[in-house]
């Protein structure tokens, strides 16, 4: 398969990559580059790299900001962060791409544990999280071509250690072990689920 | 206690004020009016609204707008009107009603059956009903004085006969059965919690 990882030089994205190069050819694409040039915030940018990409069989998306901060520290522009970011930007590679990918082909979100899991400071990504799953569910059954589309919830990834303090009581998992469920949304057949990687 | 319902004068808000107001002092609040106007996605008017009300205990919302189309006739935009109506509205009437609501008061949010069940047409509204209930989740361990938040997830609605062709198979639920949910939520002690009154 010609497999894109956006933000795939990230902890998760390049075991996600170091997982499917074993059998696939895999292209990273970053804001700053890699094999490819994408911002998933801008429709100009999602469109450029899908046009330079030629044959693709499946997006995997591991990349996305969200603004943390206590509620009493929030407001709609703070949550605006995550949902022009990591919510839109992830939509707007859905939307475009349908377009581009090959029939069959796959598109692989990165929502995370704080849907269901809520921490202090967290409210945002929570939301975003949870719109990304509610997202996923619902255009599964609406895609044209017999294209998939999976969501992934990863928890506190073990080698992220900063975030140690933020998670206390949470089991951290490996990023290694955490690639394996995006291998299961690109390699396998299903639809519509969300893969939660919780430990 | 002195209870708000912001959409009060709809469908499933009009049940609300039934059920509550045998009980308590219920204000309707619109954007068009009632005994209260509140435009939820403008912070001003919000702000406006609690200057006015002077004491509250609940505040209820029972309103919300979300574009309703095909996924491929959706774009940035249309997810757009979701986003900034029935979710951050809603957040918004939280964040701001946290500094008028009495000690142990609550916000009541409503999300809908379309998070967890899609159907065509339906990703946007799965898409906020989903960060709905992700954000109600994160924000109840952050509240202020005790303060508590539930969301409701109705399904369709026995008398909105105009949605029954795009929920084939879905059991409805009368609108008086439906406020029952919002009853628990304004006069229960939970926190933190998705009511489904989902058939």
């Amino acid at each position: 398969m010609d497999i894109i990882v956006i933000g795939g030089n990230g902890l998760i994205g390049s075991a996600v990559v170091a997982e499917l190069s074993q059998r696939h050819q895999v292209r990273i694409a970053g804001r700053a580059g890699g094999d490819l040039v994408c911002d998933i915030k801008s429709d100009q940018s999602i469109r450029k790299m899908f046009e330079k990409a030629g044959n693709v069989d499946a997006v995997v998306m591991t990349t996305g900001t969200v603004h943390f901060a206590k509620l009493s520290e929030m407001n709609p522009e703070k949550y605006e962060i995550g949902l022009q970011d990591k919510l839109m930007g992830q939509v707007k590679v859905v939307l475009i791409g349908c377009n581009y990918l090959q029939d069959r082909g796959s598109f692989t979100l990165t929502s995370g544990i704080l849907a269901v899991d809520p921490i202090l400071t967290g409210s945002s990504a929570s939301m975003v999280n949870g719109g990304l799953e509610a997202f996923t569910r619902a255009v599964a059954i609406e895609m044209p071509r017999s294209i998939r589309i999976n969501c992934i919830s990863p928890t506190r990834i073990t080698e992220a250690e900063s975030y140690a303090s933020s998670f206390r009581g949470f089991q951290p998992v490996p990023a290694a072990r955490t690639a394996l469920a995006y291998s299961k949304s690109v390699e396998g057949l299903q639809t519509g689920q969300i893969y939660c990687v919780h430990g």
